[in-house]
């Protein structure tokens, strides 16, 4: 038997509602309960650890904020399907209160996406591999429009994460998206000459094609041309 | 002026706790507010929003869950210092119900530990490099005592972390620390011959010797290798 998981931290440790959370992790756990499974109501656990039915419905709330579980109004609750959504929210905060840097966030993006570039060109499908080249393509086509451009750009590293065939991967870089769609239009802005621009949309369409040719080193090459490029740019923009 | 952040998605968009959850992280990014400010209390922003103070409570306590603000008894809120602590949960919650396997956590600590490892080496001051060092002997010291070498062992990741002088690499590592406190014990029951785990041993202390030695590629090509055999070890438990 694995051992019991430590509590989510988001309720004083000690407190009835931060036992109580505990009490529904650990229930998740021991049950093996998977995403979409029902759990026992709020009654329920108040009765069997002897809290109020507040205590319950504040460490429900939790839970649910963290998206642990889903509850819906008045329905019992299940558990989540994981997006790591939570990490996007916590990313979003750090950058935006200054505790950690645009900067260390590319770095860290360069790192991961490196290795999905890679993965992704040895295995992708072909309907993935189709995708991706329309994303980057679009991209292309997009130029004049910032916002559908950047929809495209998110989407391009999105798809590659998913086509790395690794649920983590593809959870972390979506959690990037808030910050892609905030810089990359400021980064276009510091790009003013046609060339640089062009410059831009080609290496995209390079990452595209080289995982689409299946040669892993190739894409891991025009991704980091990539980053070169793009932590550049957001530094000129007055990011870091 | 930069756009506002999309609001926590921990409330059903649309309703009056969601939208008093944006209102209060649309005020620490307008006002740029940084870890530990204040923040005006429930009645300041029940009265802007014209909302109940319930509604307010509700809204801190979900802030407070994610980790965006602290909340003590009864004292005005405070922007939270943040510690990627609800990715953890976040992590452990995806593994535990089966939505993310061992190995792709394994793969992504490799990515990214090769790159802290290797930037560690580069960048560590004197005392990080001591200490480092420290927690890779010391897993050899308390080779009989599972607990305390498991804690040297978690250590040492997050020592290499912090020295790479990356916040965001620092908080992604620590959020592994639940499931390697987990798998640390159990992958080294597989070990049962002597020359087994004096392999895993000097593999650590490999890794540190290398970034005392400021020699990023060794701690890079050192670093591939304990992830290797850790990998082998936990398929070889039974975790995938």
């Amino acid at each position: 038997m694995l051992p019991l998981p430590d509590a989510p931290a988001a309720a004083p440790a000690g407190t009835l509602v931060h036992q109580a959370m505990q009490a529904v992790t650990g229930f998740i756990r021991s049950e093996r309960l998977k995403a979409g499974d029902w759990l026992p109501g709020e009654l329920h656990f108040a009765r069997e650890l002897g809290v109020s039915r507040a205590v319950m419905r504040e460490a429900f709330g939790k839970l649910a904020a963290l998206r642990l579980i889903d509850v819906a109004n008045g329905r019992r609750p299940r558990v989540s399907t994981t997006d790591m959504s939570v990490m996007a929210v916590s990313l979003d905060h750090a950058v935006n209160t200054a505790q950690v840097t645009f900067r260390e966030v590319w770095d860290v993006r360069r790192t991961l996406e490196l290795r999905t570039a890679a993965l992704a060109a040895s295995l992708r499908t072909d309907e993935e591999a189709a995708a991706i080249l329309h994303h980057a393509r679009s991209m292309t086509a997009c130029r004049d429009d910032f916002a559908r451009m950047t929809q495209h750009d998110v989407a391009l590293h999105q798809a590659i994460a998913i086509a790395s065939r690794n649920a983590l991967f593809a959870h972390i870089v979506a959690s990037f998206s808030g910050l892609m769609a905030e810089t990359v239009p400021v980064a276009w802005k510091t790009r003013s000459t046609e060339a640089e621009r062009e410059g831009v949309l080609e290496c995209h369409r390079r990452v595209a094609e080289a995982i689409a040719d299946r040669d892993a080193a190739a894409a891991e090459r025009a991704m980091d041309a990539h980053f070169d490029d793009s932590i550049r740019a957001l530094m000129g923009a007055g990011y870091d």
